[in-house]
């Protein structure tokens, strides 16, 4: 299976949103400040619309026993999925990819929009979003991601 | 800046493709074997038409000083960019976002179409493509991106 190995966050978002949230991160600014020695690395990323965002979701603790399947944000209307069908923050490495708005970068600082990530959340990577990796033309969904996920964003 | 953690392989990438490749990811496809003990966690992600995974780039050494900024792919002809600029295997935490085609899911084995990992790559996390997390609607790349890319999916 590979080795395990260790991360190191590159920085930490700041946001308004400090605590769990019912949704509406669409329109969430926050500000992802990356440790001083990464600044360097932020050369060009300016001229992408969008990047992706993987963090860590450092306030939640994974067990196999619970986790592994789950109803989508608790929900009792929902079916019961298994962790890799859904986007649930209890996962076995607790990573998590989101594809934000870049509004700019500034130094060592990258202002994003829609950043489902709270305050003090540490940050792993930052990647220019590219439509040959990451876009899927005519993606398809079951239906009950639009009800479980409504109001989200 | 948050702490560090360890991440543990969930799985890993059974690929025809076992060398650096130059190119035509898009019509490969690849089998990521889970460990067994996660197949539950793959219920309900058939549903869904692509999924995300993410990997360890486990060949690839990040060094501040040789690979803050690079010409990406190595080209000549491009101009010098950040890490964050570029979807290179260098990064300061070697983690990768792909998106994929999803063939079909059989027991602890995912069958997927597009995923450029060589052939015994650690996998960290599998996701379901949920479009509002993960589809930019107009995204704009610099010009370079295309040329740059010519030929790697």
């Amino acid at each position: 299976m590979g080795a395990e190995f260790t991360v190191r966050p590159i920085g930490v978002v700041r946001s308004p949103q400090d605590k769990m949230s019912q949704g509406g991160w669409a329109r969430i600014e926050s500000v992802i400040e990356l440790e001083p020695q990464y600044a360097g690395g932020l050369a060009g990323l300016g001229e992408f619309s969008h990047v992706i965002v993987v963090f860590a979701l450092d306030r939640a603790q994974f067990e196999l026993a619970e986790h592994l399947t789950r109803q989508p944000r608790g929900r009792a209307d929902a079916p019961r999925l298994g962790v890799f069908a859904q986007r649930t923050k209890y996962r076995p490495n607790p990573l998590a990819v989101t594809t934000v708005e870049l509004l700019g970068v500034e130094g060592h600082r990258v202002r994003v929009r829609g950043l489902d990530a709270l305050d003090g959340t540490p940050v792993l990577d930052i990647k220019p979003y590219i439509p040959m990796f990451d876009r899927a033309e005519s993606p398809r969904v079951p239906a009950w991601v639009d009800a479980i996920m409504d109001g989200y964003f």
